[in-house]
């Protein structure tokens, strides 16, 4: 299985099974994914003077997140028949632009984390300085790693997708989100800014992931604004499952202080709607982005759907 | 003068000299350059919700610096047969890059510097979270602004100076440096640990600048070599001549207070070489530059060596 590649494995086990993938075998193709794109990662990073800049950005790249946005990247690409080989170089930028948005978030002069995946912060173990470096070097790292590692991609979707990249992170995407979620901190916000909020800081790196993937893989323009579509959907997803999880969940499960948010006195979707409005919510939004994917071949659709599903069903 | 191209401009003014252009021509053909990248760098940073982290970049991206990094990046350009239009906006990325490094050099976690070219730095104004998102959405911004805004150039060269660039100014480059900096203040350094900083920190950029300029200009593999080994000459020669300066310059012609290295116990080329030394080795450092220059047509070369006799003759 570590030889063949993510693609083929894909396409055997599609051809095995004439319904769309089961849960396990997409629990399997995720694992499997998660292992390639580790280990592309652990390449990615160079072990160079000076050690100490390396050491930090490999502290928080390869502390083994949930690499959402890298599955949604390469199923993405593999969706509209793209190869996973080609598009890894930009399934590991996603990961390292998702780490540098972590780090810098961490910061004392941002909100101030010293736990994230159950571990001291970057800045805890490092220093400050170091880490806001290490945040640059790895957003810098990210478009090096796409323009100089992808292969057998005609150059002219490489440039489309690095212009998405750029401006889903920046002061119109991710960054509009972060500094939006700063200024409300301590103020009585509306559901329709904390909507803003996560539709920038989360949303626009998880649709980044799928419009990118796609857009190397050689969707039609059709197939990448459906799959934008659906990750946003998702990204939104996966922020309202996250409030609803904060709130549920222990130090010991999740590896952060449980409602943190909450006790910091942070607008959160719970708090805005109730736990039982945020279900339905959720259900709303998993139905909205299936139904993207209604006019994609099942089989191939088949990863996205449960991902879609996953997370909102992931363990509490 | 404002509607033709400067390449035109330049054209015409090489044809009414029969020397390479004088002195005066070069300040000439400098200004009507710093003048189109104020221009094209005021319209890269849109004005949109939300407006503080719009006028946090701003604030620091139109405050009037020497635009080093354009000029080289053009000249190198236009000295390879390319044109100033289909670069401008690699030259205008590369001014982010710069200013996002000038950000986050003055958070009170690294240099802790209150001026910058006479004003209060971007944290004292914006408050230091804003700075470092200010600086992230300005090195996104710079590779969106290449993928999205380059015209008129083969998307493989395109890709390919996307890759100088990233590598340039992240771990292996500017970043090494400025890490190496912090690491060494208060200490002892060697002369061959200063020059490291300085040959990553502000060499690297320097580099990237012209040969990602001879890229996009479609320059050979020989040009782009000896463009960088020019740049990387006048990157070590612009930070010798910047110690210098420091040394015997005051706070009203600067913008920043004068000494503040020697103050702050910082190594710098005077003190570990002396005033004396360092005049030879800037001297030195401009000829191995020209020496570069020796193969290109001498009336396209005159702006590259106007530049590095600049670096040294300059006021002060």
């Amino acid at each position: 299985m570590e030889s063949s590649s993510i693609a083929q494995e894909f396409r055997t086990k599609s051809e095995d099974n004439p319904l769309p993938m089961s849960l396990l075998q997409f629990k399997e193709h995720m694992t499997s994914i998660v292992k390639r794109v580790n280990k592309a990662l652990e390449e990615a990073v160079p072990s160079q003077h000076p050690m100490k800049i390396h050491e930090a950005m490999k502290y928080t790249l390869l502390a083994g997140g949930k690499r959402v946005c890298p599955i949604l990247c390469i199923i993405s690409c593999l969706l509209v028949g793209g190869d996973d080989e080609s598009v890894m170089p930009m399934a590991c930028a996603l990961e390292m632009i998702h780490d540098m948005s972590l780090i810098h978030d961490d910061l004392p002069c941002m909100d101030n984390a010293n736990l994230r995946r159950g571990k001291p912060t970057n800045h805890v173990v490092f220093g400050e300085s170091t880490a806001v470096l290490a945040g640059d070097a790895l957003l810098s790292l990210a478009f090096e790693h796409i323009a100089a590692q992808t292969t057998n991609v005609p150059a002219d979707r490489v440039v489309r997708a690095i212009a998405e990249l750029g401006a889903a992170i920046g002061s119109k995407g991710m960054v509009a989100g972060q500094i939006m979620d700063l200024e409300g901190e301590g103020k009585d916000i509306s559901l329709s800014e904390l909507e803003f909020i996560h539709s920038h800081k989360t949303a626009k790196l998880a649709e980044a992931s799928a419009v990118c993937g796609a857009i190397i893989g050689g969707g039609s323009d059709v197939d990448v604004e459906r799959l934008r579509k659906y990750a946003r959907t998702i990204g939104l997803l996966f922020q309202v499952m996250d409030d609803v999880l904060d709130v549920t969940k222990s130090l010991e499960v999740l590896g952060k202080p449980a409602s943190k948010d909450s006790e910091s006195n942070k607008a959160t979707y719970p708090k805005l709607m109730g736990l039982d409005n945020c279900r339905k919510y959720a259900n709303e939004l998993v139905n909205q982005a299936i139904e993207e994917l209604a006019d994609f071949d099942p089989v191939r659709a088949a990863p996205l759907y449960h991902l879609a599903r996953y997370i909102v069903d992931r363990p509490r």
